[in-house]
């Protein structure tokens, strides 16, 4: 079980009720009354634990594990060991997540201004809000229902922010408004400016940015990510999109709905991402191009040029994978070496 | 028009105002009393907009703009519609950014130590200078006129700031000297210990690192950002230069005047860069370098080796830009794809 | 000598006492009761400072040095200048350190709750330790003997500190167990949420991140790094390991002791290091993999396969390091141009 000092679990839940949290269905067999207390993984879960088998690699796994219930997709289910509790779903590991969430419920909001924090007179905080310790909350900001602002977090004058969001200890945020339901981790630094002015060998002369970054319902943002506001267009996290640490993202960027951004990625200045993209850790991306719907972009991979939706790229300079891994193994045949 | 929670539009002014803060000439036949209340796009810009025209690129744009006013060079005055007023300048860029600047100034310093702040009584605070709620700021620390310190920024014992400067929410400064009219993101971390230590495989045994981090005037340094003071001599920081979001400096690495650092760079130990050396984004350059005065590193280069004054460099290693691509196309062709 | 600003020198000592500090053997005719006041290179040093000379290319600069006293391996001693006293080591890095560690020592620890700390009653703080303004302490924590816990640093619910270790300001600890003598920099984020979500085009579900992050004793871990806590299994720091800024570490890693991790490195989840790795600066692990022992990734290389121990690998897909600078250089040549 998770260690106790860090979390609560909220179990045990009923097989019944845990099918109805993940959108599951009990298998034929399995006993609805079945009391589950815990999530594990199929080599180290017991009977009152419940596991899930998505990947066909696990399949050994899953035909020997001890666990009490598991989730699975119907077609594995003849394989599953005499009296293991079965929960069908065509996305196993999704239903896992839910029921984990279920025994695994975040913290309650302590909701009201905590000792220490500084709030302006002219922000509207909600009396559902939680605010933490240290936390600044400047003129003119909003803050929803069930929001929880972590320690020493600053909110800067007129900001808004939707309900059910939270902001991590130390996060900053100026000239934003934030939607529903998102996540901002600690240390993330959203809304300063971006990196514009003109060269001047006598002393560049800083452009005004007078844009806003907008993020959108459901969006995760990972710790000491930078996202800076617009130049004039705002700087757009579409909703549902999913940012890991320590990315960069440039003014005017737009990122579109569902997108998923791994560490130490870097979007330059007014690059647009379409729908449910992909940029795997350390990508690199010049400024002002198009990456078309459900493209992906390999780890370290540096895209100079617009992407094709649906195309997945590779290597610095990037180009299409495919191509890349024959250009590879190709060379490595050319100079003599071993293939790829 | 900029969003008003977020930016306060000081305008209108006359063309003549906005000729003058800019350093622009009126054209022949431009009203000098016409009045431009803000900034926009030739796209987007109307009858009361400023609009700036310095890439031929965007010359179509300028012949069928609606922008009331529009700066440029003076080549391609000929070419503005009817009615557009033109201030003209070598820089149409640099003078855009002046206008802009009056058009939208920085919010006015609010002089004085904010609620909640901690300042040590052996602090030398200028009583112009505005201290954000949660600052800390210890003893022996001198701040100067109209220096503006974010809310839960800390500045550690001795650190100096010069006039006009700014430090950002939630950023943290030791061991170092700042000038003037400086503008430290929010999370910058700068005069922490450099990376110094004796390999042991008992245990690893850390160096002191006796420097400091020297700051020059009218320097920008992007958010989460990290420099490390020096471990006997000092990190040195040029004037002028402008550094992006989450670079990393390490000890003894000197910067040269008027250089421009994008984001996600990383520079190793005891490097030096020249004046106006330009690095883009993820580059990475190995210590105890040489890079010359006007040098260019591309993104995501890999430098190992010494950079010549005036050298434009690529790849991963790094070598000249043009004899990068000449190579990438033989590669392409050798290997049967086709040339980059 | 290092600004007195920032550093204070608790010199002079007599030769006999940095030798006994540094392990190191005074040379015959050394007077055991010299005074040094001071640590300076070869070149700069006077007659109260101590220099050291470790590496061959640093020899003539020995044999012309002012230094009142030098420490450097035997085998040198033959060559040192007339006057010149000397300690004796095999490793007069590491002498070196443990000498500049004695004349410039740490701060002494204040102890207690500075103004404007906010410190949960249910948390059990040394009375030995210092807690910095503004820093917050939540419930249940345990921070051991002499911890520094800096400015507006927060340390959340449960979490546990060892003796001797210091949180730098700003830096945010949850989910985690911190050994002793550890050195958190400034701006640290460790114990935040792993990346971990079911991907759904409808809206992707984050899972629960269940482990911790355990930080082993004598760890150093560099300003703005980020660790995630793992998603059942822990992430774990071995003991000693010294780790960069800007440095990423995904959930379930487990860095084993004495490893060497430079900055802007990113290592993605369930990556396992073995001891005494070394990660040069930008380097990229993908999942998953397993590094040896004493293994050696170079700068911007991408690891996309094991690495068995003692293997040096470099490159973007990596591979070994003699291999791929042959690859190089092959492909230098059928291009046409020079060899690297």
């Amino acid at each position: 079980m998770a260690d106790p000092r860090f979390f609560n679990n909220s179990g045990p839940f009923t097989l019944a009720r845990l099918a109805e949290e993940a959108g599951a269905q009990l298998a034929e067999g399995s006993d609805p009354e079945r009391m589950i207390r815990d999530v594990a993984p199929l080599e180290r879960a017991g009977l009152e634990d419940l596991a899930f088998l998505d990947n066909t690699k696990y399949r050994e796994a899953f035909r020997t594990s001890s666990a009490g219930a598991c989730v699975t997709k119907p077609q594995f289910a003849d394989e599953a060991p005499a009296g293991m509790a079965l929960l069908l779903s065509d996305n196993p590991y999704k239903a896992y997540a839910l029921i984990a969430q279920a025994l695994y419920p975040r913290p309650p909001i302590v909701a009201g201004i905590a000792d220490g924090a500084v709030v302006d007179p002219a922000a509207k905080v909600s009396a559902e809000a939680e605010i933490g310790p240290g936390a600044v909350i400047e003129a003119d900001v909003e803050i929803g229902d069930r929001c929880r602002i972590g320690p020493n977090a600053v909110i800067r004058r007129g900001v808004v922010i939707g309900e059910d969001s939270e902001v991590g200890a130390g996060a900053t945020l100026s000239h934003c408004l934030v939607g529903r339901r998102v996540r901002i981790y600690t240390g993330v630094r959203i809304g300063q400016d971006g990196f514009g002015f003109a060269i001047d060998p006598a002393g560049h002369v800083t452009v005004p940015q007078l844009g806003r970054v907008i993020i959108e319902d459901h969006v995760e943002i990972g710790a000491n990510t930078t996202i800076d506001r617009g130049a004039g267009p705002d700087t757009v996290i579409g909703q549902g999109s999913m940012i890991d640490n320590l990315v960069q993202i440039g003014h005017n960027v737009e990122v579109g709905p569902g997108s998923v951004i791994v560490a130490q990625v870097g979007i330059s200045g007014s690059t647009k991402l379409g729908r449910l993209v992909v940029l795997a850790g350390q990508a690199g991306l010049a400024g002002h191009l198009n990456v078309g719907d459900g493209a992906r972009v390999g780890a370290q991979s540096g895209v100079m040029r617009d992407v094709p939706a649906g195309e997945d790229v590779f290597g610095s300079p990037a180009m299409p994978s495919r191509q890349y891994w024959r250009w590879y193994s190709r060379l490595m045949k050319l100079s003599g070496l071993k293939g790829g």
